[in-house]
């Protein structure tokens, strides 16, 4: 069977300009722009962020899909039945459906199960991943401040998923992102108070969205439900500069 | 002083149209590009991106700036004396400068330095980053594998200075991102066949260039001298799925 392609697009953090010139030529080529959302009368952020630059036009379908914001396998499990079916039903009729995903579609994103199950649904189905510009380097450019360089290293915690060894993982790396933050807030700023390390990390929601939210005084959203779109970075900045260049340091870290 | 504002410009891995509409309008309307290269002689791979979209302007300048691949923060000095000179002669006219970095300029960028330096060069100089397609989506883009989803965790060691605690790291964490491979390849490899991962792992040079270069047998590129470019991604996938959603799992992780 000849299906049609299958593009996992990344759209980027949120602000339209930050799409890049390969996903807004493969969402306008599309037949089909399937569209995630947390509900069923929800907004899609996808969508959101891609209509200023790709509009509407009555030649190109556009699926939304609901997804919700859960963790239970068997709620999951029926909104991807449906997915599946509605994508397939597309794809087996040779249309080229384009998967528009927040951020990276490698990186935490509901891409990641359709691109892993489309070869068993789909056999010989050509998937196509275009990378986006992800949170992880959307949040320190609003910040201006860098993530690492030289030497550091970097831990990313999906944070809804548990902070348990936050102390721990804090101590062995140079900078450390927490993702999806949901309702971890103040068991985060507890482990940043107990490692003396709270001046140095910052919370920003909806990085380059009209509604972003920055706190570099994490006390002050201690407090904060925050969304999947907010992140905590800590960069604690002890060796950084390419001209600091002191390999010795190295050691400090070498007991993970 | 009214100073011509400086941007930091992510230009992507490789690809051009990995740019982002941001990135263009930017490079497009900056009195100045600067470009960063390895040596006097060689070409600037910024340049090499940029060019099919950007283009030469007689009324644009191209400023060349060298960076020798070092560690040494001697030369790295001397490099950056020049650069400083250079751009600040720049700003100090009231010209705009955008700095063309590969990659993103918030991780292992040659932006970073500029950018920690410009408050204190030039009080009050407007500084803006632009963030780009990191190659750290762009891998597992090429390889068509997602990094993390669900409760995995990712590392990201720059292994240029020093894998030695390697083994830790890999078992400790869903993912291993092992950025600036340099000549560290042999140790890479011993440390994947230690831990039994190496049939997890991937290799890729020069992600979305012409160039690029593809290993997931990585016994085949144990001897690559491995240059900026090239990164080995190590994922165990044995708690990816977003339908897996086995929360327990996590107590084997918890103990890094």
């Amino acid at each position: 069977m000849k299906y049609g392609a299958l593009y996992g697009v990344g759209v980027g953090p949120g602000a339209p300009d930050l799409l890049t010139l390969r996903a807004v030529e493969t969402l306008k080529r599309a037949d089909v722009i399937a569209l995630p959302r947390g509900s069923d009368y929800g907004a899609s952020m996808a969508w959101r962020i891609i209509e200023p630059v790709v509009g509407k036009r009555s030649d190109q379908e556009r699926l939304f899909l609901t997804f919700p914001m859960s963790k239970e396998p068997a709620r999951l499990r029926r909104a991807w039945d449906v997915a599946f079916a509605r994508i397939g039903e597309r794809l087996e009729n040779g249309r080229s459906v384009a998967f528009a995903t927040e951020g990276d579609p490698s990186l935490y994103s509901t891409f990641g199960y359709l691109h892993r199950e489309a070869q068993r649904r789909w056999p010989g189905v050509q998937v196509e991943v275009i990378p986006g510009v992800s949170s992880v380097t959307a949040v320190p450019a609003v910040l201006g401040a860098p993530l690492a360089d030289g030497m550091e290293r970097i831990a990313i915690i999906p944070a809804n998923y548990g902070v348990e060894d936050l102390v721990a993982i804090l101590n062995a790396f140079d900078t450390t992102i927490l993702m999806k933050i949901g309702s971890e807030m103040p068991k985060v700023v507890e482990a940043l108070e107990r490692t003396g390390l709270l001046h140095k990390a910052a919370y920003v929601a909806k990085a380059t969205m009209p509604e972003q939210k920055v706190a570099t005084d994490l006390r002050a959203v201690r407090t904060e439900r925050g969304d999947c779109f907010a992140m905590v970075v800590v960069a604690r900045r002890e060796r950084s500069g390419v001209l600091a260049g002191d390999v010795s340091a190295q050691a400090a870290l070498s007991e993970v």
